[in-house]
Order: C-alpha cells, then sequence, then structure tokens
C-alpha cells in the first residue's frame, strides 16, 4: 500500500526489502577511503574490453551479477530493472544489461539516477507491479571525460571546485522477502535552476535541488535532522555541500550535524588530487551499496535518508552557455 | 490495485484514465496525412528561440500546457511528470519542464519513451503514489540531425532505409477522476539485440522487440490481434513493419490486418520523401495523442494495444560498429 505524506513524499507501508545488493569501483577509488568496502575492484580502466563505453557496461553487468548472486536470486526473477548512466542514450545501461533479459525501464536523472531507480523500484514492489525490481547505475572517469570535457590525451587542467567522475556501479535488488534494510518512503525531487552555468562547479548548481527535496520531505514527514543517523547527498563535493548547509540554514535547519556527502567520502582529498570530491551516477551508488548498506546490515547505522543530485546539463547546453538545472531524489531507508 | 498478469504483464485494476492529452507538430508534419488532427502546429523550426534544442523544449511544454489545460488541471497538482527524448542528456525534457516545478522523473527508452512514461504515470496513479502524472516526450528534426548524423548544411544523402526524424511533442494527463480512455495494461519491454548495424535501418532493429513484447502481451492475456482494433506500433516504418509480420508469422500470429505503424501514418510517403516513414520520441507520442486518442475519444477505436519501440543506439556506438538493441513497451488503452 502507497500513501501520499505531505505535498510529495510517498510512504511505503510495507517498505519493500533491500534483499542484495553489490559495489563494483575502479583502481583509483579502491585507493580512496572505502577500499574495504566494495565487492569487485576493475584494476584494469578497460576490464578487458575494447572501449571505455564497453568497460562501464561491464562495471553495470557485475553490480547486478552479484547483487542478485548475494541475495541467491537469479536475473529471469527480475520484472524490472530501472537503470541509467551519465552516456550520451544512456547506452552503458543499455549495453551492460541487454544480455539479461530483464524487462528494462532506463531512467535518467542525470548523478541523482540512483535514487530514482530506487525509487521506481520501491513503487513497483509495493505496488504489487513487480515481485523482484532492481535499480543499477554507473560511470566511468575515462568515459565521462572524454564525453563532456577532453581526450583524456589533452591533459585538462582542472578547477578547484571540479568533481572527479567516480568508476563504479552500483546495484540493489528489492523485493518483499526478509530483510534487513527496508524502503520506508520516498521523495521524487522537483527540477530547480537557480542561474548556476559553470560547468566545472556542479555542486552549486545542485546544491539547491537537494535543499530544496530535503526541506520539503522533513516538512512532509513532520521530522527533523536529528530523527536521523545519517542524511547523505549523492555528489554535492564540498563546495555544494556548504552551499547545502546554508541554503537549509536560511530555512532554520541545521544539517552540518548528520549530513554527508558520498562525493566526500569516497576519495582520500588529501592525497588523491580531485579537487572538491567525487561525482558520477556510480559515486552514490557505489557509496550506497559499499559502507553505507553494510552499516546499515551491521547495525551501525538505523534510519538514513539518501538524496542523489543530479545536473541536468549537457555538453550542448554548456556549449549554448545556458544554466544547469538540477534534480535531487530522496529515499528514506531503515532497518528492522 | 494492480495484478500482474502471466510473465510479464502488469494489470490495472481500476485502470487509470487518460484526463486530457495534446500534440504539436512541425511544419513538414502539418503536411502530412495528420495535419486536422494536431492541436498545435508550429510552422517555424526555432519556433521563436535561439537553437534547435531550445525548440524542442518548448515543443514539450506547450504538450504539456495544453494536456492540462484541456482537462481543466493545473501543473502544481501534478505529483510527478515522467518524461524523455532523444538528445543527449534528455536536455529538450529538462530545460522544457523546469518551469513548470513538477517532480520531474526521466524516461530513456529512445523512441519507446512515450509508452514507457505511460507505463510509469500508470503504475504510479493506480498505485496510489500519485493522484495526477503526466508522460510528455519530443523529438525535433534538426536537433536530432545535428546530433546523431550530420550538420543540416552538410545536405546528407539518405538511404532508402531511413526514417525521418518527427518534429512533434505528445502530453498524456493520467489520474484516477472520469474519462473515456483508460489505461488496462501495460507490458514493459526486454532489450533485444539480434545484432542489426545498420543505424539507417532501425526499423529492422526494433521490429524484434516489437515482436517479442507484442507476443508476450498476447501470451499472458490469451487474447489474438482480432480482439484488438488496433495494433499501433511506434516507429517501425515499412521495413520494420515487413519485419515484424514475418516475425510474427514465424510464431503462428497474422498481425496484418489490425496493425498500423506511427511512423506510416504521420507522413504522406508518396510526397514526402521521407523514405521508410517517421521516428523519433515525437512520432509516436504526437500520433497517439492526435488522430489515436482523438479516435477513442470519439468512439471509432475501443481497444488498442501501443508499442513505442526504441533503438537503443548512440552515435558513439554507431561509431564503434557495436550493434543496436532495441526495446519495445506496450500499453493497452481502452474505453468504457
Amino acid at each position: 500500500m502507497i500513501n501520499r505524506i505531505g505535498s510529495r513524499t510517498i510512504g511505503f507501508e510495507n517498505r519493500p526489502a533491500i534483499l542484495g545488493y553489490a559495489s563494483v569501483a575502479g583502481k583509483k577509488e579502491s585507493e580512496g577511503l572505502l577500499s574495504n568496502f566494495f565487492d569487485r575492484i576493475i584494476y584494469d580502466e578497460y576490464n578487458g574490453k575494447e572501449t571505455f563505453e564497453e568497460a562501464e557496461s561491464s562495471l553495470q553487468a557485475e553490480a547486478l551479477r552479484l547483487a542478485l548472486e548475494k541475495c541467491g536470486r537469479h536475473a529471469n526473477e527480475l520484472n524490472a530493472v530501472f537503470a541509467g548512466d551519465l552516456l550520451n542514450q544512456c547506452t552503458a545501461s543499455c549495453f551492460g544489461l541487454k544480455d539479461f533479459h530483464i524487462p528494462f525501464l532506463g531512467q535518467y536523472g542525470a548523478c541523482s539516477t540512483m535514487a530514482q531507480s530506487l525509487l521506481m523500484a520501491a513503487v513497483f514492489v509495493e505496488s504489487g507491479a513487480a515481485n523482484l525490481a532492481a535499480g543499477v547505475t554507473s560511470s566511468h572517469f575515462c568515459a565521462a571525460q572524454r564525453q563532456y570535457r577532453f581526450p583524456l590525451e589533452y591533459g585538462e587542467v582542472r578547477t578547484p571546485t571540479a568533481q572527479w567522475t567516480v568508476t563504479g556501479s552500483g546495484c540493489c535488488v528489492l523485493g518483499r522477502g526478509e530483510s534487513k534494510i527496508r524502503v520506508a518512503a520516498a521523495t521524487p525531487g522537483k527540477i530547480v535552476d537557480l542561474g548556476v552555468t559553470d560547468a566545472n562547479n556542479m555542486g552549486a548548481a545542485m546544491a539547491p535541488a537537494a535543499a530544496d527535496t530535503i526541506l520539503s520531505f522533513l516538512r512532509d514527514t513532520q521530522t527533523v535532522p536529528s530523527d536521523y543517523d545519517l542524511i547523505l547527498t549523492g555528489d554535492l563535493g564540498l563546495v555544494g555541500s556548504r552551499n547545502l548547509y546554508d541554503i537549509a540554514r536560511q530555512e532554520g535547519v541545521d544539517l552540518r550535524q548528520v549530513h554527508n556527502d558520498c562525493g566526500l567520502m569516497i576519495y582520500d582529498r588529501e592525497r588523491q588530487d580531485v579537487h572538491a570530491g567525487g561525482s558520477g551516477c556510480g559515486c552514490c551508488a557505489s557509496v550506497l551499496c559499499s559502507k553505507i548498506l553494510r552499516g546499515m546490515e551491521s547495525g551501525t547505522l538505523r534510519n538514513i535518508l539518501f538524496i542523489a543530485t543530479g545536473a541536468l546539463l549537457s555538453a550542448t547546453t554548456a556549449g549554448q552557455k545556458k544554466t544547469i538545472p538540477s534534480v535531487a531524489h530522496l529515499i528514506h531507508l531503515t532497518t528492522n
């Protein structure tokens, strides 16, 4: 049974269960702060494939395969997979998942896609549209770099506010079975555009969208930040996280005590030259499906908000000097 | 209440209602076979904007505005909009819909996106996740041409199997109110890839996916083609439609008597030099939201299957000589 809560939040009465989850990460990510938490590390950026794009597809396939394996389910039991990525026309997902022969519903919310995919999977499972559904996203530094910015060979100099696209993937399998981790509610995001145009400062572009969704959820559920163990944003990075605190404070909400950001958690910013932090659909997916969900399983985390944020730009709109509209979707996860 | 029917089909017990719908089309489309059915014609390919991409965004905004107007609803009543398009990172949708301030859930299924968006809207309405939801997609010949193929100025010579990207948009508003047209069921598509690599023959690439979804639906519901007034595919065009008949016949199903294709309905192929027919997310959206839904409203059509087909390629994968994986999603529409 699905209930609407307040103006924007969706409540799941039976709390769909996260039955299995898995994360796959690249070499640089394995040298960061979460190295012990990933299920698989891909040391070769081609992962044995001919192109970076194919390598990214293989990350998604691997994450889905591992997530299914970890909960003892088979691909043919899945009634739907919700997936997306940053490549033009979401081809990492299409090519990565085509051989599983699962009903495929492509999602696009830029780096917010993991939360969006979980929202969809939860709605499908709770409503009976699916018995078993999966959400999976990915990003790949080399594929993203040459599509959005410059060929790697160019040796682009990065600005201090720039973020580093994570090579990684994360997958969750949702169903009605027994599990410690459950989806209690979700808030789909509205597009927010305050006029930021600097594609090297996406944290600033995305912070207002994150604030809008978080504050809406708190209003809808009549809760406060201290009700949660963790309010985890997708990839605002250093600049965007500070902006988020400022916007929330103006609305009388202090997020600093319980907030963290996947873009700040994945790398060792002192050592790894990633500037403002990590980004990409694979950033929050691989962080959620490693340290965070393991923390919920072990009981160190019990009640969290996961808010993935997306910058809805393309190389075309950036070249045309357009603003960067952004969106953030929220998932409320609890343990039994 | 949502019921699973057979192996892949989703049945909607309360049959979400299509409360409002609208179509917007370009000049060439207005000179085709459906000129009297579109709600608005955009004669200027820029629609008063600076770029083709902005023009495409304005088509989506206009379709949504008109669909809301036609059912007397306001944007702030919408709990979700499901939207997508063919531009890199779905920017036609993001920029076109950002000023409506509606929870935005971007969909990507290439030219299957309209059926996918309707499927999502129906699941959200039936399950109570939304009281009112919309599905909208678009395509724009000039924006697609320069992104996927060549700059217009190049004067590309087209192959006989090539299709013409429709400049157009269509939108449906779904809810639980009174309406003659209702969504009875839906079948999400699996990705099918039989190895076609010719990006100028997307009908051939998509036909196996269309056949897979249609045959699954017929099996799941234990119905036959003659149970329907119309089995309408998205944009297989001339070549893909023939391939569909062949594949279905091999499975003992004759689709020819009740089948039509949006790509064949929109243009006058004798006069308009569109080769194998129309294509693009805006093709099936504008055909569905003009002649087809008007036919259901007037009673000439009562029971139809709408199957939008998508070729899941990008300019990158085409350049890398990859195959063209395809997908087709099905919506079963009935009148009271």
